[in-house]
């Protein structure tokens, strides 16, 4: 892959997938919606708003894949969302198709199904149980990609990413844990990968505890190495108290589900 | 239920619908983008944009359940899919929320899962697999519907609509032809049961060659009572040619499959 | 089968197959705690409590199968409940295994599964999810049965009865409701197969509405030839008014669910 | 189609077929290693053995469709079953890729699954296990058939025919009777389908008491008329004696598995 | 939790798991029909027949959580087990409902799926197949903490114990084996867990021969660390030779099911 | 065990087994149809052509358990494969019978399954899809040996091989690789498992990427050591470009599925 095209760079995982990334390709180009750090070394830094069908389009050409992080990765009304996830996640497959990008690394999530109790084990094939207008966008993309590939051959491996940040805060993220480096091993090998097709991929690193089976994914050859259990001893996480029919705890989702819409979170 | 409200009023099947509905309920009002016949007796009629949020929650205040068959029913551009059934029907369920409405009837379609092949026997939990923009929003408009029902209580029944018209005009419509009597029946059903929960039901007759399996939604006690075996008969039907390999003869979706992309078609 | 053993013969579904069975084998052996009417031609009357393993001993000798409906068929204290149904099914297929009585029809019960929600489509492999420590007794015979079956050879086919009483009274009696007519075709099917095995069966008419899957059995060649719809019209039964979050409505078990620990009922 | 080949004309099933498809295809071209009736209108006669990969090659040459009933329909030397199924069906399936044929109604046998027990519920998807080198050479079959569409797209129907005499003799074959007309019915279906991509049929009529579902196939469209239940009260038929755990009745494959190895049975 | 109950301390395996929680709990209240070791630091010391329901409410009171590893852990008389093991576990359960314990760690066995075959991969969903009047009573003590979490929401995790003793004696028992260390360590997750929900988990170390899969609780985050290995070039149970038609070798009972009927064995 | 029999074991897997084995078993007696080493300390070699009845029956005279690696390993023509491997092996399970060996391990061959995409796992449960006619006559010999095991009781595992040779060659054998090692470790298994009952395993080692789900067959405690992974920076490897729809890439069968038919190959 000689240009990989990176959105969402100026997020808190695309900046470290981008650092990460350096060298890796020979060119990498990153976009956001917000101002970046500039170009080093066989990087492209072009800003872009993702619902912009137009400007859009002129970010993909001449890309060979893309790692689509953009968007918004949290709940919030409905128009945003609309906007930046299901216009943007459109506009990027469009592009794609038009420009004959042929595969996607889409970042997905935990959200899609998160409606699920945490004693449900969920693989590639379990329903789709969105526990937010945000977990609906990301089913929406899933469905799109599944879409273009069944119909234009464009390979997307969706990543339901569980929490990927420096670590983990309470107990829950200690099941679901991604560490930023088991992320960006999953996205090279799905861009390296000789054949991808439509994959559904849980994204938690090595965690003790887990709810999610990745196994119909073993092809992609994806082993992550890190541990929650490295942070079992911190104070702050094991002197949470909960109740198992809070639906904080009760659910996948967790505070998502717990917090309800959007509009009534205001 | 005192007062049901049917989107789509002005459409091909919302027409029949709406009389064959005539005194069943105290009062239907019924609705569409265009314009519609009169008022009848025990009829409320309401022009109305769905993808207008705020008259979308005018027009649901004061109904006890929704038969929503609103929207655009054919592939168009992402724009108008996007306007029509993406936002239409977020805004229904957000009426619905906020005025207490606890049921829908969701006119979903075939076309969620178009991409499967023939041979493929579908029931309610068989994957997603949309043959089209349209099918997409389809299948955005029941992960919707399922966060609407886990979150807020809202149950509704997915109506996977095969083929609704006079009769089928192809073999494919053959396996997929829904008489408008079993339509409403379903729809009556769904609206009248003691419990709905959560379904998908796929919307055919009770045709000779079948694809579907709606066995898991047998709680609804629906039984479609037609067959499209009266057409078999039918020597444009029949003298019909077919490649199997043609992929509008291989996959579910039939002619959709074999369109491509809105944009390439015009 | 030259006598066949009917437990329960007193009750009120007992009393029916009793006469039902008049004349289908040469000799019906029926037995029940309470007094039963005087024996007809044909028939052995035994009066004999089932908690009393030597009485039942002596009541199996010289039977070729048994139909066993006797115990408790209401939620009731943990101690009624364990001599009638748990001790008494013990005796049954101790008594039977002495005796090599090789065939066995159980009354079981829906109550097995009703903590199941009324949209969960069940067959003979779902998890039981008793309803009631009635509930739980029996699924202490469909266990005590497979066991039975494992290591002796004594074939059970055990019959999950969902209400059999002359007509349904509730919606949800009519999805579950079994004719007396198509529950005595039932046990005698059980008596004259070729091969049992150990089977699992649902008893209910050919209802409508339904929530149970039979296929599984489809080689006992039981096909019901009632239906509940003949009682569709019955205003009792109409015009109940439900809440579908209600655990009456919610839960197959219904009221049962609702009613919860007999203790508490009291 | 205007020229279907029919092999194993000469036999006691395949005598039937030909008759009942008097007239339905331009030319019908009937053949088996014995002698034939001779040819009536539309029909071609050619005595074939068909272990002979150059005169089937001959045989095939300018046929539309085969239905492919040849070969040894009973338990034999290993010997004349591998020439007569397993080389004979490896010549069919040569002669249609090089002649182009496209579409093939492969009589199997429901000894391919016959170690299966009574009480299984058997569909396309469940594990072959044959009861016999018969049985083996009929799983044989369907695995070539398997490979010839994967891999050159020649679409294939295995029907694991149960019995298919004029009536059942034992309760056994109550069963898995089929009828000749249901046989014929299926057969012209396979024929004339849109899609047949690889299918696995179960061949018994509607009776009352089945072992297997259809249900994978239903996009086929062929729905059995006749039951074995006319033959319900055939006093041969009633008075049969059964053990449950005899081999013969335990298993489906009934005699066959009671039978043994051929060579122990001269 | 500040008290939890130990129920079965006086027994092989309940006397090492209270070594193995000493200080583990601000109160850890032991109790068997047997005596026991006098109370240590943070220990209560309660003598308790476990089928008298009076003494067994006492007993439970002011406890936060239960491990209920009491009962008859053998074959043994219908009366015995009765006693023992069904009413027992009900008086447990009663009386957790009434002081509001919420948490029960259940010693089930793995004797209530001796009768699957060796060869069989077992989960959480595989069908109860008891090979002992014991298994039937394990069995039944899993309904019934079925029924408590889904009427009364008391959570239970049933542990369906292998061979937990010092080490293994025969074959079998390597597969089987579950370390006093990876039990304890069970134990103790299931009490500290976020949600335990009904859980059923084979109890087994890492052995390296397996027949069960644990996977459907991952969510309990459970890893064994130890593994009969260890003891694999014991003369002793290198040497074992095997019939594998042998019932003892063929089921996973192993001996139990070789044994027959309790009656039989005296 | 005191003698066991190798076939093939003059082919390049079965010379490593043979030194592998050495002193292994009392008596170890290898044979192929080609000229093999002279016989080492317990060995006995036996040339022999397998599809010659007779010689089989000699051969396998006073043998305890079989390892069947004879046969044509590479797609060929028709007569060659029936000659080798169908009858072949009917010929090694014939004299198995007649001499009372009841236990085998077969080796099959990921062709038996190589129709299956990359990015689908397969278990033991999976469809047979041949992509050769090499493949189709693994799959008859599996079928086979189902057939021995039920009707007469002799064990077979079935190791569908991956790729076993020194090092793999292309991407697509980094995920099929099994060492020698691993593969003697999986036979040596096979011949001392208490049970082995009817087995499918599918022989790769513990590689990285992987496409096949051994858990089924845990209870033969297999548990292969050595990895591709030791390959992985090899770069005749790493410098290969894939396309992901092309037939050697999308299938697993890989270069046999893009090959086509023999005949066609010359």
């Amino acid at each position: 892959m000689s240009r990989v095209l990176l959105t969402g760079a100026g997020g808190n995982l695309g900046k470290v997938v981008r650092e990460n990334l350096a060298g890796v390709y020979d060119t990498l180009r990153v976009t956001d919606l917000i101002e970046m750090a500039p170009a080093g070394s066989g990087e492209e830094v072009v800003q872009c708003d993702l619902s912009d069908a137009e400007a859009v389009m002129q970010l993909v050409e001449g890309c060979d894949a893309i790692m689509h992080l953009g968007g918004i990765s949290l709940e919030n009304t409905f128009d945003s969302i609309l906007n930046a996830n299901i216009r943007g996640t459109y506009n990027i497959y469009e592009a794609a198709r038009k420009h004959g990008v042929k595969r996607v690394m889409f970042a997905s999530s935990n959200h899609v199904t998160g409606f699920h109790k945490r004693e449900t084990r969920l693989d590639a094939t379990s329903e789709m149980r969105p526990d937010s207008i945000y977990g609906v966008s990301k089913g929406f993309g899933e469905l799109l990609a599944r879409y273009y590939f069944d119909q234009f051959g464009i390979e997307t491996a969706c990543v339901r990413i569980g929490y990927s940040f420096e670590k983990p805060l309470t107990r829950r993220m200690m099941a679901i844990w991604l560490s930023f480096d088991d992320f960006t091993d999953l996205a090279k090998r799905v861009i390296a990968a000789d054949r991808v097709g439509f994959a559904v991929v849980y994204g938690m690193s090595n965690n003790k505890e887990t709810w999610w089976d990745n196994s119909l994914t073993s092809y992609l050859g994806w082993q992550p190495k890190d541990s929650s259990e490295q942070f079992a001893n911190d104070p702050n996480i094991t002197s949470e108290v909960n109740d198992p029919n809070d639906p904080a705890v009760k659910y996948q989702g967790g505070a998502w589900v717990a917090a309800g819409h959007f509009e009534d979170q205001k």
